[in-house]
């Protein structure tokens, strides 16, 4: 068989990720790239500081020039947050026959609140005989579907929380802005209010993938989000918060069902929890039969986390029957630490 | 959509807990119960000591009996622990086109220790259209789905400590009997060599599961089994162990990839753990990029996770392609809140 053909759509820090941890992968070849502004015509290597080796190079083209009729097996596509802004971009690539991996957060569950594209992802996909996922640590994974597989033991589920505090430290200067870091409390409501800050994307998806999972029929989301104010002063590598300003955003969610809160979500996000004795983890704590009372400490970091899980679900995405995908009709995401083409049946290949 | 039909087999503790679960479910009926013995002949609602209400009676009968060519869409089958004494009952079910559900912990991964068995299951069970799956709480889920899942967060994976530390007072004489409760040091040495004490059947099935999920060639398994001794006299409903005697069995099991240790198992399991301050759960360890280190505190109990585990696959095995499936090649399990028959594909209902 030969390697499975991966193109990267989107080389910020989740697309750069992924190319370095494919380029360290077996069975595999990134055999194109496609970005914008002064990365067109440089080389993918020299952008990312990796040697090539005996490697053809890998030009970064414009996505008409890189993406064409299957070019690859699989696209993935780090270029957006929201399903709508993401959509001209799946569509393009499905109607090149080839599969997709979205890094985009709303994607992981488009249904949620999307409906419409999603139903239109889902048929463009079966037209063109290939697949679509959207998948990432953050919806995707810890929020989310590691509740669903814990919900697998239960006889019964009562009532969910899913907790994850994490740290911002290791971001940089866009999330530290994203999510207000150093600001004031008056401007943190003002941002807010207007949208500007916005904070974790992904609860809408991770309420509604976890319901529709075990049959709850949630008739209410809502969620908040409150500034996590400092004591002292913070620093951390890209951002810094005064004593009296934000060190980060507390986001909760809330899901209804029969005017029931059955699931919460509570993501408290912050730069040097560890100053203020805050302990960092991701936790699934489920009220059933049994009760589930589970921590991972500190918590899956956010960038690696995302990186991994779209890398790593490529084997499924491939082998998956054609149309859209979430990670509740797809096998479980596991590491690859063997040779890619053994994932993959031989049939599935777009490249054979 | 008719509800979906489940028959079982076997009116163990497992078999009869899954029942009493299934009863309280929408969209699914039990069909039918074999049985062995002074139960057949009897109604199940009777046996379980289950209110009827107004569903019609189920009486326990023969497997020949109660087995019939499609009379369910799937049996929960809840005879054995082993894969070579389960077979022939498993090929008959398959035989009838019937899904199975498996709850003998070598079924688990049958592909682990009776690889020529598993491959005839596949073939049985393709031959007839139907779908074939082991599962439970240990193997199925703790000690190496869980594990899997994690893997997939995770850029690289260097070695893996799944632990299990468990408590055994909620289990019944047999329980008590396998694992050596009471005995002495020279009655356990002497059970172990002469394969009298069982302890947990399912680091093969564990170990090799990991592996293959994550493309580890795994060249030697090895196990081992030691008492834990106890300075203090301990009591369970079931079970008594004197001080200087057994309270438990610590299991250990080793997977080697290239001559190199890279899966540990590690499952101690007594009764009144609390009474001598060991802390029960569930722990994922994972060195790796990044590092995972979960814990499930106190642990998922043995007895719901199987029951619960079995039961929450019937929809996916029923939706799944024919052949012989495992907890990889099918998606996460859930819990089964809403009605069964909106999990099941119309096309894959055999009971239509």
């Amino acid at each position: 068989m030969k390697n499975v053909k991966v193109i990267i759509w989107g080389l910020g820090a989740m697309g750069s990720g992924m190319a370095e941890m494919l380029l360290k992968k077996k069975g595999v070849d990134i055999v194109g790239v496609a970005g914008r502004g002064s990365k067109v015509g440089k080389s993918m290597y020299d952008f990312l500081s990796v040697e090539r080796g005996d490697r053809p190079d890998v030009i970064i083209g414009s996505p008409e020039d890189v993406i064409t009729e299957k070019a690859a097996d699989v696209v993935l596509c780090c270029t957006d947050s929201f399903t709508k802004t993401a959509f001209d971009r799946l569509k393009f690539v499905l109607e090149k026959k080839i599969n997709v991996i979205s890094s985009a957060e709303e994607m992981a569950y488009p249904q949620a609140q999307s409906p419409e594209l999603a139903e239109k992802l889902d048929e463009i996909a079966k037209a063109n005989g290939v697949s679509i996922l959207g998948t990432g640590i953050n919806p995707g994974l810890i929020m989310d579907l590691l509740v669903v597989i814990m919900t697998g033991c239960c006889e019964e589920v009562e009532h969910i929380v899913s907790r994850r505090v994490n740290s911002l430290s290791p971001f940089g200067p866009a999330v530290m802005e994203e999510q207000g870091i150093g600001i004031t409390k008056e401007e943190f409501i003002d941002g807010v209010r207007t949208g500007k800050l916005s904070g974790h994307v992904g609860f809408h998806e991770s309420i509604q993938m976890i319901a529709d999972a075990i049959g709850w029929k949630v008739d209410k989301v809502t969620q908040s989000m409150d500034p996590i104010m400092t004591d002292v002063d913070r620093k951390s590598p890209y951002g810094f918060a005064k004593a009296g300003n934000v060190a980060g955003c507390a986001m909760k969610g809330f899901g209804y069902v029969d005017g029931e809160l059955k699931i919460e979500m509570d993501h408290p996000q912050q730069i040097e929890p560890e100053q203020v004795g805050v302990k960092t983890g991701d936790y699934v704590i489920i009220k059933g039969t049994p009760n589930i009372n589970m921590v991972n400490s500190p918590e899956v970091p956010g960038g690696i986390g995302t990186i991994a899980m779209c890398v790593n679900m490529i084997p499924h995405i491939i082998n998956a029957r054609p149309g859209l995908h979430t990670m509740l009709t797809l096998p479980v995401p596991r590491a690859i630490m063997g040779d890619l083409r053994e994932m993959i049946s031989e049939e599935a290949k777009i490249v054979k």
